[in-house]
């Protein structure tokens, strides 16, 4: 049996629901995906007046029942939760409270292997920190949740990998994590990742933290004493790994097709470029953590919320990736 | 009269010698640039044979002769330093020798009003420290013979002007360069290179320095305690200017047209997105000295020298740009 994968509306002030119904008005999208929406069917109605061609949103009652009703809609979650009214482009406490109470139930059916993984709409900080929650997003709330406090954030531009050995810190803090043991963990995250994803080569590109990967110590010696060291003990367990790399050559390089993925020292290095190269398509996946778990890669877009001007392209790539992972872990069970 | 611009061949067992004679090979770029070349005329007539159309090296015994033998060929100036015989792809101590005093003349001639600017072919830093100089490269070698510490490297690609607060050091020590003063003076300089590049808007976006900004100082203090008080500042001189941005956000923008430049934080944030965007094109000027003064965006590439497959769109890039500063320069005094 196809296990469905559950998709979380996000802040149902921002674009979220438009780009649920954008992404499956288009034909075979939900036969392919089989989604389970965690969300306010009303929201979603709202958005759908947008949308001429969206599937008419059916309440199930288990996420077991969603791939059945695909024939009569696009399921939702059934939930005594009350989400406030749909206001697009609202900050509100409410809303966040609803974003994160429908992440909790997919983060949990994920745990409880009811659901292949899960796909995140974006939430809203602010309206998540006014609802009183502590965690800095979606990503850190995942992983104390999962008890995976080791995880890492990456990027999927196209066929191209990239994880981050540190994410939302300062770029002094993140200096400080540029240490070996972790640079070694994001080799072979990368490794396993590409592996999952069924890559037949999994090339992995480990860039260097200062200009000119510190042109042989030059300036900076964190290429010398951390990074060069992690890419030789990975080699030596038989991955294929390379580097430390220019920082400012290595992308072109990587996104050209030269590698399958891209460890890189901290958040910038890695978003800049792929932010660049990645038009609509961008994707964040969370590894690290036991469950399967991706994102869309653009926020809530308050601005555009409720004109029908948002772009559905990020969510199905978000879906597609995951429903990739999704089925290669079902079959490692 | 049409002052010349010295373009300094650099090390000629790199591509130095080759894209000079595709450069020049191009119908009216000679007349368009009046170059007058210091550099080896052997070299260049051995790089002349991969390239039929090049015209061929004819000796001038000042600069002030370059423009009226442009009908007899590419002008070189006439020198008793003896140049040691192309080896394409060899490093050399005595081909980085005569890299450098090519590039003393020729910034001894901008100094003296001879030359409208100085445009220069790649060295190779090994080759330069074999042949005992010190500096660090190019633009630490005319910074200091101008008397010109304050110096600044930019990018150009195509229409986007990309300011560096620091450049070759390790990012620990970048990260002590991101000054309110410094932040200031990057500022002025884009605001006064675009005027004279003659351009009618000068929107100048500050970028922050830690991701996301510092999202309101959630991770990182640079942003409010450094970069906003010098926006401030400038806007108060009357400085189109704005920002901190969002490092991984803001590229894109401006690259697609949305401002005229770019404040960078440290070397990566710019060099990583512009090397991204601008694939043959892509030029370095050195702002804050007192000659104009533009680069190659390449290196010596060792690899393909002397094959022929050097490409010359940095080159005539790079003297185009300083044509056109040099012109302004010569106006204004």
């Amino acid at each position: 049996m196809m296990l469905p994968l559950a998709i979380t509306m996000g802040d149902l002030n921002g674009v979220g629901p438009e780009i649920l119904a954008r992404a499956f008005a288009r034909p075979g999208f939900a036969r392919e995906i089989a989604p389970v929406v965690l969300g306010c069917p009303q929201a979603y109605a709202h958005a759908r007046a947008l949308c001429s061609d969206a599937p008419p949103a059916v309440l199930v009652n288990s996420a077991a029942e969603a791939v059945a009703a695909l024939d009569r809609g696009l399921p939702f979650l059934a939930d005594t939760f009350r989400a406030p009214e749909r206001r697009p482009g609202v900050l509100d406490a409410d809303a966040g409270r609803a974003a994160m109470h429908w992440l909790a139930r997919a983060v949990d059916l994920a745990v409880a292997g009811e659901v292949a993984g899960v796909v995140t709409c974006p939430i809203n900080k602010e309206g998540i920190h006014l609802a009183g929650h502590t965690s800095r997003g979606h990503t850190d709330f995942i992983a104390q949740r999962t008890g995976a406090p080791a995880y890492r954030m990456s990027l999927v531009v196209r066929d191209l990998l990239v994880i981050h050995i540190s994410d939302h810190v300062s770029l002094r803090a993140a200096l400080d994590e540029v240490r070996c043991d972790r640079i070694v963990e994001s080799i072979r995250l990368a490794d396993e990742t590409l592996r999952r994803l069924g890559r037949p080569k999994r090339r992995i590109a480990v860039a260097g933290l200062n200009p000119h990967a510190g042109e042989a110590g030059a300036f900076g010696s964190e290429e010398r004493d951390e990074i060069a060291p992690a890419v030789a003990l990975c080699r030596a367990e038989g991955i294929e790994c390379s580097g430390p790399h220019s920082p400012d050559a290595i992308f072109r390089q990587a996104i050209a097709g030269g590698y399958d993925a891209v460890i890189a020292m901290y958040h910038d290095q890695g978003h800049i470029p792929m932010k660049l190269a990645g038009l609509d398509d961008g994707v964040n996946i969370t590894l690290g953590i036991p469950i399967v778990r991706t994102s869309v890669d653009h926020g809530t877009a308050y601005d555009i919320a409720g004109t029908g001007a948002a772009r559905e392209q990020s969510l199905m790539a978000a879906c597609r990736l995951a429903a990739r992972l999704g089925r290669t872990k079902a079959r490692a069970r």
